[in-house]
């Protein structure tokens, strides 16, 4: 197999080698089905228990309000359309500009039967500020506003957020699917209602995930049927990947700072190498930033045409997210944050993992360089 | 580990060894996004059309006709709403009486916000019978009709009703996840506009399904977001389970003559025992049932009981489905088919695979005649 250096952590993360081995009993020998009281099922139903205690002490809840979903799209879905429908179409959602394809697209088709959306302004560091919600607020049914951004990684003051729509008695979903395993995420410390996870984007298998609920919230089954998930999620357990999200979350939950400074020292590593060849960037997000991710936009080049030399250096890079990689357009979040057209179109993520290394960052940054200067010898010859 | 004799393979199958080792390649070196258009990401995306290609062969689908879901239970609400919701509240939904939750659940949901719901009743083998679809179905958005029940095995004349429907017009769902990798499965001749189908039902992994969708059918997303499943349906890609998928319905489907005369002989073995001991019992379903799905109901028995006590000597069984496996009450199926309670509630379903051996079906048809002759025994002693 050829050599890959893989730096699209924030797409889609390698599997936890003991994530792996603590799935596959599940798989092969004890296969039964959950829901059947027969003690052939014990194992299986002991091990959903124990993935479920694991999570919800991770994020500081209790295990009767961690759901599992197939990940993070559904359970944004779930979040936004389970509190919204109940309520009514007079109650308006709220939510932000920068938002992920599968709360923006779930608002749309809220708005296509009837429902009303405020997608809010974020700033040139894509922080949605707290005056911001605070004048749309009023007359809704829920606000959703990610934990962490997936193309610039900007984390949001979700606190601050929460604490304004509990003012107003609303409920407040985040969207934790790029901050889970990254940094930390307290449900109670943040004061959410509804949190969602995708396992895959910390080291556990993709097709899994979850919905933490604060014990009250007045949602509704996205996917109705069995007694499953306490008659919240129908649909036979899903016990191999879910004990393999368990064992990846703890393990990256436990490493949260060694992985924290490590990251910092990669994104440095990379972005030394830009600064010292004078290469005419602005890095994208907040300071406050989920460790990893360099989104650079480099000012009159092609994100899409780097990627594609990139590949052919055997490096994995994005130009923006995975769910958005088949449209060449400028992205949404680049728009919201006000990015000029000269840079935008030269934007690309570096999202590095906890598996990367020092040399990686280098060999990354240095063949940027050298397709940059490459290509500026090649438009200087034609001059 | 201790020896047990499986035969609840309606509730769910043993993973085909085969499927695990396809599929653990993606799990472990293949893991890009498949969304992610650089090379390490190809292996998994051409997995993924591969797969796509084999389950279309083995339903006469279409590739382009196949999406990914998380299982049954999604691909059943995502059918139903998917259509119901885009016709609007002034069309009724039509089902029977004997469906899945996940059908009957989806239907109480869309009662709760405002639509109409017909549930049709069945005779007393579990047919839904074409006069009593063709009365009820006029102004219709949906006909959702099971091709194969859970708990009984009953198969229902899908054709004729698809014809019916489409007579007026209407669009077809039927829920196979009971039927596929178990019969012939066809949908250019059974005619049907969605159908439903579950991975770990034909010994592939929990947490992935798929929903065949004909060209042209105008349905909705159940879960929005990225351009996944064509725009379909949002989420990364499961791609190791999705390739287990392909391989164990393949392999099922290539057995389908085989497996079913293995199954007759399994079923005869048991049913023989049980006659040649005189119990009293009936046979419930239709002559035209799922191979290897027994389900029986002995009079003046308890089904739990018997599962209970068969547990303890190693056999698992169900006494109905196993998403109603915590709830004790006569089942929903057994009441629509007339059952009366004497006979009801000493209902059991043996269900084989195509793993069963003749040993085994002889071992589980001594062990309810000694449960039930200890019983008599029990009883006559206290006369």
């Amino acid at each position: 197999m050829k050599h890959y250096i893989y730096a699209d952590n924030a797409a889609t993360t390698p599997l936890d080698k003991e994530a792996f081995e603590e799935m596959k009993p599940y798989l092969l020998e004890h296969y039964g089905n959950a829901s059947q009281p027969y003690s052939f099922s014990r194992k299986g139903k002991k091990a959903l228990q124990k993935a479920r205690g694991i999570i919800a002490q991770c994020i500081g809840a209790e295990p009767e309000e961690i759901y599992f979903t197939s990940g993070g799209s559904e359970s944004n879905n779930w979040a936004i359309k389970g509190l919204a429908i109940p309520f009514g179409k007079s109650k308006k959602i709220v939510t932000s500009q920068i938002e992920h394809h599968s709360v923006l697209n779930t608002c749309q088709f809220l708005q296509n039967i009837g429902y009303t959306v405020d997608y809010l302004p974020v700033n040139p560091c894509g922080v949605l500020l707290s005056d911001t919600l605070e004048k749309s607020v009023v007359n809704s049914s829920v606000v959703s506003v990610m934990l962490a951004n997936n193309e610039i990684g900007t984390i949001q003051e979700i606190k601050d957020l929460v604490y304004i729509a509990h003012q107003q008695g609303i409920y407040f979903h985040t969207d934790a699917v790029q901050a889970l395993g990254h940094i930390k995420v307290n449900v109670k410390d943040l004061g959410v209602d509804m949190l969602s996870a995708s396992a895959h984007k910390f080291n556990a298998p993709k097709g899994t995930g979850f919905l933490y609920i604060k014990k009250g919230t007045p949602i509704i089954p996205l996917i109705n049927g069995g007694l499953q998930e306490n008659g919240m999620r129908a649909g036979t357990e899903n016990i191999a990947s879910v004990v393999a999200m368990a064992v990846a979350l703890q393990n990256n939950c436990c490493d949260i700072e060694k992985n924290k400074e490590k990251l910092l020292v990669l994104e440095n590593t990379l972005l030394n190498i830009l600064d010292d060849n004078k290469i005419d960037y602005i890095r994208n997000g907040s300071n406050k930033h989920i460790p990893g991710n360099v989104s650079i936009s480099i000012g009159g080049e092609s994100g899409e045409k780097l990627l594609h030399r990139l590949d052919l250096m055997g490096i994995c890079i994005s130009t923006g997210s995975a769910c958005d990689s088949r449209n060449t357009q400028i992205s949404h979040v680049l728009k919201s944050i006000g990015l000029s057209e000269h840079y935008a179109r030269g934007t690309i993520r570096i999202s590095f993992g906890k598996h990367n290394t020092i040399d990686e960052a280098i060999k990354i940054g240095h063949s940027i360089v050298k397709i940059l200067s490459s290509a500026v010898k090649m438009n200087m010859s034609t001059l």
